[in-house]
């Protein structure tokens, strides 16, 4: 077996038991066979659900964790508590590098937290971000932050253009990722102060050639940008809206279906088209934000997230393994503090 | 004719001329025919376009306007140079009573300063906010505010929460409906202070018994509250996202049916069904967003409204003459003060 690649999967961050996650892991195998996995939580529960699945045999272990960090725990009193939880010790055995990469569905500024304290931030970044790709007209952008950093200022959107600018060259395979802000208004008095200040300052570094500007809401599925670039709180209304929007199509798809035998007899004809669709339309596919920023690969799963979803969030994190956006965001901070 | 409603408008605020506008307001005009129009602009370039209509014959008449606010303007230049423009005189006809309702697709923050200043703001609202209607599952929801207050404190979130509500009895016709703020997260602690501070704040206020707590992007399309509060950053930044997406949604259907054979007789089996989805996808049916907390009525219509667009936003002006919803606003906050 060449590169086997470890993952540590946090098995109690999920808000229905570690089912869905122990399913996920093998659906997840399915496609990177090379992959093993360390569970992490309530060893039993996990056993359970994991001899279900033959395909993870002699492909997992689990480490016991005798408590949890819950969706309330504010970051403050997950740290406290960290040292026995599945969160905490699953980033503990990446900090040491007994893993490769860490999948947890668990609390998001929990996760946030213990990543900085135990694998620590790259050389330059204030504040690590969160990323994740989407879908637009004929391709994908990437999104970030997608709610690390609930209040920005000018300096961490200018880190965030250059680590999505890195992340952007990896995923979608562009040489040079266009660049642009997510604004409510094009002109450049429009939005906030910060904002503003960020589009100046990104002038001022390597990326400026790619740089195009603020966009709007409406223009971020158009592709018109590679990366968009926006604080953590605007870009989760972002990606939330997006995903209950890309639902409610999918209903109303499915009730076009439904509704007359004209829909029926035209559901048989075209079968196959309407599930590449479903897929287009399903969030659940594309579960799996990477926190971007930091020593080491970590991935942030939908605390809802369902098998199909949480092999999803795996699959990333598997992928990430693979190459090296960490060396590349050092040495894209680096050279902005050259320019 | 019972109740004659007339309607200035705003023809020079498209980004494509006068012509989709009076073409929107012909189309309005089948809708309603006891609408009369009052188009403020370049009177030679209106006359053009209105005598293309037959439907507008006697119903309108044109006001000669020199100048014109543009995108760019700030809202401090648009009010110095207001009176000679069409969207300035617009509203001084509506601050003295000439007509009911103003129509502008024209600059957002021009067209918000320039209605404080003609026709103020309802008696103890301290930023009037912009607000239209989106659908969910089974439904519609209101969301407020879509970008007139770019940064906003806890006062005006539980404001937009009574405007809101009023707004929302009108035009959902709920006598109680449920309210919700948006942030990133259902727990208390999630998002920023002054969201937390609004959230404790309504519980205050006449409307606590409906008040739900934080809904997040991906919920509100599920019809979980009637009226969604935000500030403007991130309300314009949720709906634009929701058009863009419905957009989107709209290319797949449509690519859907025509790229294969089974898809072409689908089409012709399914017309029907497919042209209400096609509605129901359409940004363009849902334009016009109703500025609340001004002592008259104000319809903002996006800049690149085509003509079926404009029409959406006059029909808004229209119903809204026949309802009393800015007194129901008034007493609101009275009885907010004195609870």
């Amino acid at each position: 077996m060449l590169n086997e690649v470890k993952i540590a999967i946090d098995a109690m961050g999920s808000d229905n038991g570690p089912g869905p996650i122990v399913s996920g892991a093998a659906l997840s195998k399915e496609r990177n066979p090379d992959s093993k996995y360390i569970f992490f939580g309530n060893k039993k529960a996990i056993e359970i659900e994991a001899i279900k699945h033959k395909i993870l045999k002699d492909s997992y272990e689990i480490i016991d964790a005798k408590e949890t960090i819950k969706p309330e725990d504010k970051p403050s009193q997950a740290l406290r508590k960290m040292k026995n939880t599945s969160m905490g010790m699953s980033l503990d055995h990446l900090s040491k590098k007994n893993v490769d990469a860490v999948v947890s569905a668990g609390n998001t500024g929990a996760l946030m937290g213990i990543s900085r304290l135990k694998i620590k931030t790259l050389s330059g970044i204030l504040r690590p971000a969160i990323a994740a790709t989407i879908p637009h007209s004929n391709g994908e952008f990437v999104l970030l932050d997608l709610g690390a950093n609930t209040v920005c200022n000018a300096e961490n959107l200018v880190q965030f253009a250059i680590m999505g600018t890195e992340f952007a060259k990896v995923v979608l395979g562009k040489p040079q990722p266009k660049v642009a802000i997510l604004n409510i208004g094009t002109e450049q008095e429009k939005g906030k102060d910060f904002i503003h200040d960020a589009s100046l300052l990104i002038k001022n570094t390597y990326i400026k050639n790619n740089f195009i500007g603020y966009v709007e809401g409406n223009e971020i599925t158009k592709g018109v940008a590679d990366v968009v670039v926006t604080d953590g709180f605007s870009g989760n209304i972002a990606l939330k809206t997006a995903e209950g929007v890309a639902n409610l199509c999918g209903t109303y798809v499915r009730n076009l279906f439904s509704s007359s035998i004209g829909g029926k007899i035209s559901y048989f004809l075209m079968k196959k088209s309407l599930s590449t669709l479903k897929e287009k339309l399903d969030p659940r596919k594309r579960n799996g934000a990477l926190f971007l920023g930091l020593n080491g690969i970590v991935v942030k799963s939908h605390g809802g997230a369902d098998n199909t979803s949480f092999a999803a969030a795996i699959d990333i994190a598997f992928e990430f393994t693979q190459e090296g956006v960490g060396d590349k965001i050092i040495k894209g901070i680096y050279n902005l503090n050259k320019t």
